[in-house]
């Protein structure tokens, strides 16, 4: 199977980008031009070598003393993030979770514009939700031709979406971001996100564990001192 | 800063455990015994040696020709992600996120017990939402003192996620676990894990700019071989 382009060290960085560049875009804002790599360090809550490392992946130099040229910083990111342009998607699946994301502001604002969800509840059909409509799946071919879709995304119940899933790169879908809990199967031109909250469980969870092993590591030592001493 | 336990470099894997454990529980319910490295890779959508370096994580040896026993495996998961015992957790803002968040039977499924949420709006407060008993803030305190929570889960207004975060900690909070776009300042022994549609859409947006990037690299070259052709 042919894998994708980015290497997968390389993706702990690209998944920090947005936060880097939500800290640049506040920066430039106030009128700053340069930033160091300590600066961006302290507020992402790493450390300055991966800050540098992060930044030779955009292909940006600092100058010392001086630091890092903010508003090339902001163009490699938006460049690297393909985000100079907005992209256009549908949404399938206009529950909860569907809601939430076509009330999401902040991805509005980093250019994904919904232009319009499907459902299957014939309540939901022909009303506007956050102001995008929405549509019977039937009307997928249509409104497909309609539009430069670049991405679907998926919130419908996690039995239904192969089937979706496989009518969307049927469509010429490219680009599918999977909020079910399905693992889906599709043709290898064809890329998927999943977002699974048990990802962020699993890490929070693992991390906690570890901190509280090491803790209770120290404190056998704390005790152990406390009778030793 | 000090830094967690767990390095970097290895935060894929541990993002991918969840998958895994799912697999890998599906076949044990099927009666199967022992799983191959090029099984998994498939499923997961990884190449073997991916796999292999995951497992070695997991320090679980396989046999040449019978592959890695399933048992093993789930129990070396579940231990690494402290996922033996059940979690008990507060979440804090009944909107529409909140809301499909304590619907969520995948994160119940993994031993996640939201035992109680909070809410300001007194149209909320008192009533049950899946199950889950919706209480004022100002009870936070009270209800910490009667139960042992491992865990915040914030889906507040971004505007109030410091202020309730620094409460939190007050209150003894060592895991939050950030549904808010809020970049949260915590002490540091307490371990945050932001949860940020952003990112998804960041790294498939620069999926999909690369694999754009790559067929029209393509195109150029077979339009250059049929002119010379």
């Amino acid at each position: 199977m042919k894998k994708q382009n980015i290497k997968m060290d390389k993706l702990p960085t690209v998944r920090r980008l947005p936060d880097y560049l939500f800290i640049l875009q506040e920066l430039a804002a106030k009128g700053e031009a340069y930033v160091s790599s300590s600066y961006l360090a302290e507020k992402m809550g790493i450390i300055a070598i991966l800050v540098r490392k992060d930044i030779e992946l955009l292909r940006v130099t600092g100058t010392p003393r001086v630091g890092y040229p903010i508003e090339l910083l902001i163009k490699r990111i938006e460049n690297f993030l393909g985000w100079e342009a907005s992209m256009d998607a549908f949404l399938f699946g206009v529950g909860q979770l569907g809601n939430s994301i076509l009330a999401n502001r902040d991805l509005m604002n980093l250019g994904l514009r919904i232009v319009a969800a499907f459902d299957n509840d014939p309540g939901k059909i022909s009303s506007s939700v956050h102001g995008v409509p929405v549509f019977d799946i039937s009307r997928l071919k249509e409104l497909m031709a309609k539009h430069d879709i670049g991405m679907a995304i998926l919130c419908v119940p996690a039995e239904n979406a192969q089937d979706l899933c496989d009518e969307l790169v049927a469509c010429g879908i490219r680009g599918i971001w999977n909020f079910t809990s399905a693992r889906l199967a599709v043709p290898e031109n064809v890329i998927i996100q999943k977002e699974d909250p048990a990802i962020g469980y699993a890490v929070l969870s693992a991390r906690l564990t570890r901190m509280q092993a090491s803790e209770s590591r120290q404190n056998i030592g704390d005790n152990k001192r406390a009778l030793n001493g």
